[in-house]
């Protein structure tokens, strides 16, 4: 019985996965979930891993806040609550590994902004992805930002106000996750893509990543400013110099960052 | 004969139809049709209506602006009707209720501008979307805003330069509509999505879609800073506690806001 | 032997195709090879050519940047180099031809953010498209500004993360480019978009593109700011005029801009 249970976090490899252990309660994200959620990610981010799998335990990915946490609390208390899930969202971000989503079931509100702000994400079939607050009185506002940076505009309206659930093959036709596969194939799916999305030099893609994010959304001459620098001092790095040698010299390069 | 008429408007339950009604001028957006359609707008926006259906009579959705009023204009002249232009496509994005685009013909230049300007869009097979400025002499430059936060950059200048109609299969394909249904289905299917879109708390809704237009293209650091303002704020309102105290009890809500 | 080539530039009627001639270096983009290409770029721009189409020579399209210039190159080189490769990106979309790539065979990094920065692309079937650079040691940061305003979230970082190729059919589904085409109708498939992307006035098409780019990235607010003013100023050009007189005198415009 682990329905306030602390997630996961178990390293396989490379890898670090983090399930989240609240399966009664349909993995709601309360404060203090959040707050060990934030903490394993900040501790993985300290760590050597290349990947980090977000994962959930029970029949439902996670569906978002929990109200008990919400209802009744005051403003500020709400308002803090919603800091520490943004701050969540963002250290995922920022953490140097690749992080990816591991959709075994439905994912809500909340759960749903998880997966749109980890790096990449794999669904099983049988997966769902909504923002329930529009069908009813809490509007979806927070879990909005990051779920319509994946899609379309009209998807991202039609996600919000309806409040419907889309299935997997939908999601990937949106784009808002990589890759849909048959339940019993979700693990070696995940590994798949995780072993893609991780070879090379660790710095260079730890900084690839957060430069990538640092640059989306903004007017495309400011988002040029920001690569040309990183990308300037990103080649007097040791892993773009030995990716540059091993090339020249038709070897197999050897990563030391 | 209705060559010339003012928009109708028409109250059905909660929903508010809208239907431009310059048939004979292929529901050309003259300056008085359009001052008619911001009044329209206006008005139902300050009614209780939940959802406004933007439709259009004849065998065209709309053909854009009229060059009756445009040809021989001068600067001043023409800055004054994009403006106006401009304010009707903003106020259908602020108007607090879900505006669902009709679309059951060709949509074109300023015409499909208005597709795209609404929250969503259910098209007929037989509809078509263009923005034709690009092959004449005088570019859809405004109407390439609202097409382009619909489309990916590719699509949006394939149909800005080619000035080519795309089908509603394609529209579908890239974003710019929602449902794309039989001829006949239309007003079933245009029922169905504004009904899942109106469930919940209206209130909760209108800052909804409100907020999510306020976040979108923005980086998304400050998107969230604006979000969890206002999701905070809004976990105060009636819709959000009844909302949450219903969940908690495992009872229908009752939305009074 | 031409795998010092400078790039070929050839007028066939109102367009110039501008060939990278590199084929035996897979068409990488040296400091001298950029400087040539934006050289052609630059001279074509002030033609009275309506369109440009960027080819590659040799079994690549163009493997992006040269190790040779990189590999042991101080940081202010390499700025000076991705300054130099961002100014022929920003050319092509500065130019007032339209400007299409026409995609025989794989374009990886830099050659793929070359696709990526023309207006439009044509693909042959057996095309393939990459950002390597993320499963080495060097991350195409610059190449993923015009990726990642191509494709979806997702998709950007799938591709910036692992290196994979993507096949034509993908790059079309992303919407990377417009057209996939047996290889055998690769050139009619470019002389058909290609003309009909340049019908009509030509002076209102070149301020068309400029303004679509610098309206995008934009809040909608800020952008309509730009478009109004710049399609006020547009109806007073001799093609704006012509367009709407013809129109209403329903007779074949004369296009003289």
């Amino acid at each position: 019985m682990n329905g306030d249970g602390a997630p996961k976090v178990e390293r396989d490899g490379d890898t670090i996965r983090i399930t989240m252990a609240r399966a009664q309660r349909r993995n709601a994200l309360s404060r203090e979930h959040l707050t060990q959620l934030l903490a394993a990610f900040s501790e993985a981010g300290q760590t050597d891993a290349t990947g980090i799998v977000l994962a959930g335990d029970g029949p439902v990915f996670s569906a978002g806040h929990d109200f008990a946490d919400v209802a009744g609390a005051s403003l500020p208390e709400v308002r803090s609550l919603l800091l520490l899930c943004t701050e969540l969202m963002q250290t995922i971000q920022e953490v140097p590994q690749v992080v990816l989503a591991r959709v075994h079931a439905l994912a809500t509100a909340a759960g749903c902004q998880l997966v749109a702000s980890c790096d990449l994400a794999v669904a099983a079939e049988s997966a769902g992805f909504a923002a329930p607050g529009g069908k009813g009185g809490w509007f979806c506002h927070t879990p909005m930002v990051a779920i319509a940076r994946n899609v379309g505009r009209k998807r991202a309206m039609e996600l919000a106000l309806t409040g419907d659930v889309i299935d997997a093959a939908t999601a990937l036709d949106w784009g808002l996750v990589n890759r849909v596969v048959p339940d019993a194939e979700l693990d070696d799916a995940v590994a798949d893509l995780m072993g893609r999305a991780t070879r090379g030099s660790r710095a260079s893609k730890a900084w690839g990543k957060q430069t990538l994010y640092a640059q989306l959304d903004r007017p495309e001459r400011d988002a040029y400013t920001t690569a040309i620098e990183v990308m300037a001092a990103a080649s007097q790095l040791p892993g773009a110099r030995e990716g540059m040698a091993s090339f020249l010299e038709k070897r197999k390069p050897v990563w030391t960052d």
